[in-house]
């Protein structure tokens, strides 16, 4: 495989709020994108992930408008300045984009001995989000855009959607056409936040020991 | 991009434990794996990831003999039949890879106020492991081998590394030129677990409501 491409999609992916255009998704390529993310690492091979599917414009406002009121929450936390910048930021396209995929976890699934989850209760969940990455890259490589909304309580989502007591709402993403990723994060856009040299997060052999290279 | 190789990656990656034969991977490309890793989407754009490149013998010996430990706490947890099938499984390749990346998360990176974090705390943690799987998928493309191992105590690994208390490490990973890449999963061909059907996975709407496509 060309590797330049992989690098292309990689820097090209973006976390999406404004753009999407409300347009068709084929069967096909959802099937692809979720065949992606079904065929991620997991630990012990427990594939501990499910995929529920969300058109339903009433489930779908019930959920923005709850994404909505959390909003308000963090916006309430915020100093004056960073109350500015926030009202600029969209965080969610919920009924924009064309379907959500909420995304679980199911610590039961391989269970009792999940083979690599004794000593770290969260590998489980470690995988369910490695499903989730598979996902956006498939769907980024597929001219697609998505957005992780993560402006809500876990319980309203699981009485939401039915979820199990015991099953973890990990995600709800926003998935559809788009009009254009920007080449720049909304919130490096909007000066909420800037990324970081990737040399200040690189160590060699112990934790505080810049890397040479 | 060909949407059909970049399949071709996701599909080929492998959880790699015993075919590393411990050649050199470039500083040019361990670069590049690392700015993928770094391009990764994260809660309010935070990014709190970090990456310590682990070459050391010695503190790779120590990391191994530590996992070994506790492949036996494990091996003790399981009946007669598992326990026949896991002695036939290797869990690491931290000593035959070509290098060890620790990735680890801060949670202290840009607070207080992490956007999209105020309902979810661990929304940090998953950012990390989106990382992670970028890197997984980067050194794929590059013809690399990864392999987590997740063998070990957060404890035991912050000590060997220096890793302060308030950084949580999430995974080390093997990383390293291989003979092969297997077409099935190392536990699958072992007989420890099968992969399960997308359509087992996938559902309408509400959570139980099969898909139907």
């Amino acid at each position: 495989m060309d590797v330049n491409s992989f690098y292309e999609v990689v820097h090209r992916r973006r976390d999406v709020r404004g753009e999407f255009t409300g347009g068709v998704v084929s069967p096909e390529v959802l099937r692809r994108i979720l065949s992606a993310a079904h065929a991620a690492p997991s630990v012990g091979l427990s594939q501990p992930w499910d995929f529920v599917l969300i058109r339903d414009v009433g489930i779908r406002t019930a959920f923005r408008d709850h994404v909505q009121a959390e909003r308000e929450v963090f916006a309430g936390q915020l100093d004056e300045e960073r109350s500015r910048i926030f009202a600029r930021i969209k965080v969610e396209g919920v009924l924009e984009s064309s379907l959500g995929i909420v995304v679980t976890y199911d610590p039961q699934r391989g269970s009792p001995a999940v083979l690599g989850r004794h000593a770290i209760a969260d590998a489980g969940l470690y995988s369910v989000c490695l499903a989730i990455q598979n996902l956006w890259l498939a769907a980024t490589t597929e001219g697609l855009g998505v957005g992780w909304v993560s402006f809500y309580r876990e319980e309203f989502l699981r009485d939401l959607l039915g979820i199990p007591r015991q099953i973890r709402p990990v995600a709800w993403l926003c998935l559809g056409p788009v009009r254009t990723l920007h080449t720049t994060p909304d919130l490096e856009r909007h000066g909420w936040r800037d990324r970081i040299p990737l040399a200040q997060v690189m160590h060699e052999e112990r934790f505080g020991r810049p890397a040479q290279h």
